[in-house]
C-alpha cells in the first residue's frame, strides 16, 4: 500500500483549520504517490507533527514552530516520490 | 485504538474540497470518539464513499447522491458513539 502521511495536531490549540489546509496541498501535490492523509487530533496538548506510515519527518516541539508548505512537501517528497520535482518552488533561493 | 473515518473521493472529480471540508466538519464535531478522518484519493472515478474501519456507510453510487452533512453525522454518530446527541440538528423534522 502507498504511504499515509499523518498530520497529528492539538484540537484545544484551534490547530484543524491549518492542519485541513496542508492536507489539500498535500494531496493536490502528491495524489498518485500517498494512499491517504490522515487527520489525527492528538491527546498531548501543543502537538503538531506529521507522521509517514508512523515515522516522524517533522515536530513542532522540536523544530519551535511550524513547518512551511514547501519545506513540508519536500520533506514528504523525500519519502514518498525523491524523484519528484515540486516545480518552481523547489529551487534553492538565489544566492545573494 | 478508537476508529478511523475513511472519506474516499475521486481526485478527478474535484472532490477533494468538499471532502477536506467533511473531515473538517467530522473532526469538529466527534473530537474525542475518532482517531481521525483519512482523506483517500480514489483510484476509481466517479467514487465518493465513507467507511468506518474499513466498514462502508455511504457510497454515492449506491444512493445516487452525496450525503447531507447532517445525515453524514447522524451515520458516523450511530458507529462510533450512538448515545451522542449531535444538537438542534438532530431532531426528527416537525410533523406536517
Amino acid at each position: 500500500m502507498k504511504p499515509i502521511v499523518t498530520l497529528e495536531y492539538c484540537p484545544k490549540c484551534g490547530w484543524l483549520m491549518r492542519s485541513a489546509w496542508m492536507a489539500q496541498e498535500i494531496l493536490t501535490t502528491f495524489t498518485e504517490d500517498v494512499h491517504g492523509v490522515l487527520l489525527h487530533p492528538s491527546e498531548i496538548s501543543g502537538r503538531f507533527s506529521v507522521q509517514i506510515d508512523g515515522k516522524k519527518i517533522f515536530d513542532r516541539k522540536e523544530a519551535g514552530r511550524f513547518p512551511e508548505i514547501k519545506e513540508l512537501k519536500q520533506l514528504i517528497r523525500d519519502v514518498v516520490n525523491p524523484e519528484k520535482s515540486l516545480g518552481h518552488s523547489d529551487k534553492l533561493p538565489p544566492t545573494p
